[in-house]
């Protein structure tokens, strides 16, 4: 097909075609995400009742669940103009390692010293907290992703940067914290001793690890008590998936260029931003009847929060101080197993990622970490990007699919989501190397026990 | 000026534009680099000379001065094109901070997982050896970018691949050995007890944190004394340089584009790939008279073979069991403090550049470390890209030009080679950040003392 051989291996927009508005598929969804609830009271938290924890402009985007398209201010254009648009790569050399007649995609997030998508957030949630004068910004970081990006987009708007970060993920991940430093940022192993909640966390679960779940109870802590400061958020809110919109809408600008549409379309998922971000306007098709699109999450069979967790309302955090949430959830006291390298580890999901889960517009499927740095090196081999273990999880599915075509003989079109590189998960990538790489799957004896902790508001 | 607003944050050329000839810069070059010598013989190597060392089609352009442009081999324009064209950066934003009227760019060689632009030529070596029908490839890796990026190449082309790692950066860098065992390569820390001269090393020099030309000799004995083996190198060869082209004729490409000629080109010196990649276009028409451009190479102070060293014949390791090389030379046993961790470490330079370098066509500097990794936490700040302290000689000596311009009001235009990321150089960060990075300058005492070991045939 002479159409075909006209594809080049990378398709890059230009600078003209960063998109100028990001899309809110929260217009196109009948049954709309459960609103955030007052842990208190069970009341849907309001403007006002958000100003404490988050920016002003940031909580309108929280509750917006009409306007479909929304600009994106200038100054946060211009920064993404240093790393986007971000490549779409045809991946002719797995396509050939593999055999298949599928025709893979992967939209690739880690060009940027943040390693990955999550600087398309970071900067927005800089952006706005610079706008409102306020002094700086707490978050908590997992991998480290995250916190590194927002230190990028502090450093960017001089503001300052507090990061609470995963204690395993402190040890395993030293550089991640250089990098964050590197940019002015302060980085806090958590829990730590610094917060209320922290201490308490530290003397109810002596040796903890520490867990997503804590370490946003601190960061709240610490913005709610300190004038000034707000947190911030790299997943799991309808805000970060309204910012990392970026994702999806590039990528399928670049397909449409060359007329193709993909049948598949696979992202992995923690807390849902960058799954959330990759589908969002093949979703508003298929929610608005348009096109139809097989749309599947792959998370880790450690942490399956879409696959085996409760679409219930819950606390976001460990310390059980912050709004709670309708969404797939393992509980807010969940912690992965330590044996778990593959990231993703957070206890719930994304509302609107949930929500349309529930409904039915997606898949979900759970990996386990072997298969899943199995892929990576594979991939890494044939394709010369390095990925990150969470991408990784979206490289397995994805190959699984192709090798279906393999057998069928469809030459289906994959796009998955290469959220980021794996330059900072050497430890993970050695004990696979190595042959110690383990797998971990939670007994629904441990879940339910976990379950318990779900608040009364669910009858 | 209307012109000036046109230009992108990132320039990018398409596919079709990547180039399909390297440019070979010595066939416009009057006075030829001087040619390698038997160290026995003192006569110049010859084609069957080279031949236990190098893959036969290597040596052809090893030896070829003449021939101005030589055709990129298909697969390895293939391999190009998963990380290339690489883009020509407009660093608007560091203009801005330095409030300079100097127009910056740089050409980034850091998205791709070797992290530099040392991908660029190992393809090729590789590409070469597996045609030649080798087993693998043997080499030596400082910082670990070279090995990094000849592990990627082998691994694409099922080569196997043995690297002789600097003991000092084996032990920095610890996360590099497992990105290139990720993809396939074994890696020895040199000098290690595997080689007779390995062993004559750690005899003669109890404790040494090895240098690029111990890790050098080492790898030649095992290319040497293997059957179907050859050694491949990363820098310093004309062949590199040949590969390297492909920097400047982008660079170049992308320049043109928009009429833009650059008043000064700036790259960091190590044994030179870099720099005479990137400069190779505008030096050829330099020597061809038809423009002329300021060319800047930035060395470290505390390796300054340009700026301290000799122009002699000298061995190209510290074994003295390569061909000698007529280059800026610190002598074949000069190893930088052990407090050096700017990368940069080679004790020799290429000799096409040293040419270039005495006949006047380039100038050179050499900076400390300590103000070279403030311009990379300044350049990290507002240009969001992490550089590699390689890297980061140049954009040193480019905000200083820019500081120039500001003073005198200039427009100059400044191009500079960002040669990676530093994503693995963390440790140094990390003792910058904390304030214990010191610097470094050889006495000439000691300079005297490294130059005994010249060669007597330099009389």
């Amino acid at each position: 097909m002479a159409e075909e051989r006209t594809i080049p291996y990378k398709i890059y927009l230009s600078e003209d075609e960063i998109p100028k508005q990001w899309y809110n598929v929260r217009a196109d969804m009948k049954n709309k995400p459960a609103p955030l609830l007052n842990p208190g009271t069970g009341e849907p938290m309001s403007y006002e009742d958000l100003r404490p924890v988050f920016c002003d402009e940031l909580i309108k985007q929280e509750l917006d669940n009409d306007t479909a398209y929304i600009d994106i201010p200038e100054e946060v254009q211009n920064f993404y103009k240093m790393y986007r648009p971000s490549p779409l790569v045809r991946a002719y050399c797995l396509e050939k390692a593999l055999d298949t007649p599928a025709k893979i995609y992967y939209k690739f997030e880690g060009n940027n010293t943040s390693g990955s998508h999550k600087l398309n957030s970071s900067i927005v949630q800089a952006y706005y907290a610079k706008k409102q004068g306020l002094k700086g910004v707490t978050t908590e970081t997992g991998a480290g992703q995250w916190g590194t990006a927002l230190s990028m987009a502090c450093a960017y708007f001089d503001l300052d940067c507090k990061v609470y970060m995963v204690k395993v993920s402190y040890e395993q991940k030293p550089f991640r914290r250089e990098v964050m430093r590197t940019y002015g940022a302060s980085v806090v192993p958590s829990p730590s001793m610094d917060t209320a909640i922290g201490r308490k966390i530290n003397a109810d679960h002596p040796g903890t690890t520490g867990s997503l779940g804590c370490a946003i109870s601190e960061a709240v802590e610490v913005a709610t008590t300190n004038e000034g400061y707000r947190y911030v958020l790299g997943s799991v809110l309808n805000q970060v998936l309204l910012h990392q919109s970026v994702i999806g809408l590039e990528a399928k600008a670049a397909l449409d260029k060359y007329g193709v549409k993909p049948d598949i379309v696979i992202g992995c998922a923690g807390g849902g931003s960058n799954l959330g971000g990759l589908i969002s306007p093949f979703m508003g098709e298929k929610l608005r009847g348009e096109n139809d699109y097989r749309i599947i999450a792959v998370e880790p069979a450690s942490c399956p929060s879409f696959t085996r967790g409760k679409f219930a309302y819950d606390f976001c955090d460990t310390g059980m101080v912050c709004p709670l949430a309708k969404m797939y959830t393992l509980g807010s006291n969940f912690i992965p197993s330590a044996n778990h390298a593959g990231g993703l580890r957070y206890h719930g999901m994304s509302p609107v990622l949930s929500q349309l889960y529930h409904d039915g517009y997606m898949e979900a499927i759970s990996l386990e970490q072997t298969s899943v740095f199995e892929a990576a090196t594979q991939f890494a081999r044939v394709e010369g990007i390095l990925p990150a273990p969470e991408s990784s999880h979206a490289i397995r599915a994805a190959i699984d699919e192709a090798l279906k075509c393999k057998e069928t003989g469809e030459e289906k079109t994959i796009l998955f989501g290469l959220t980021g590189t794996g330059y900072f998960d050497l430890v993970a990538y050695e004990k696979f190397n190595n042959g110690e790489m383990t797998d971990f799957i939670p007994s629904d004896a441990d879940l339910e026990e976990s379950f318990k902790t779900l608040p009364q508001i669910n009858g």
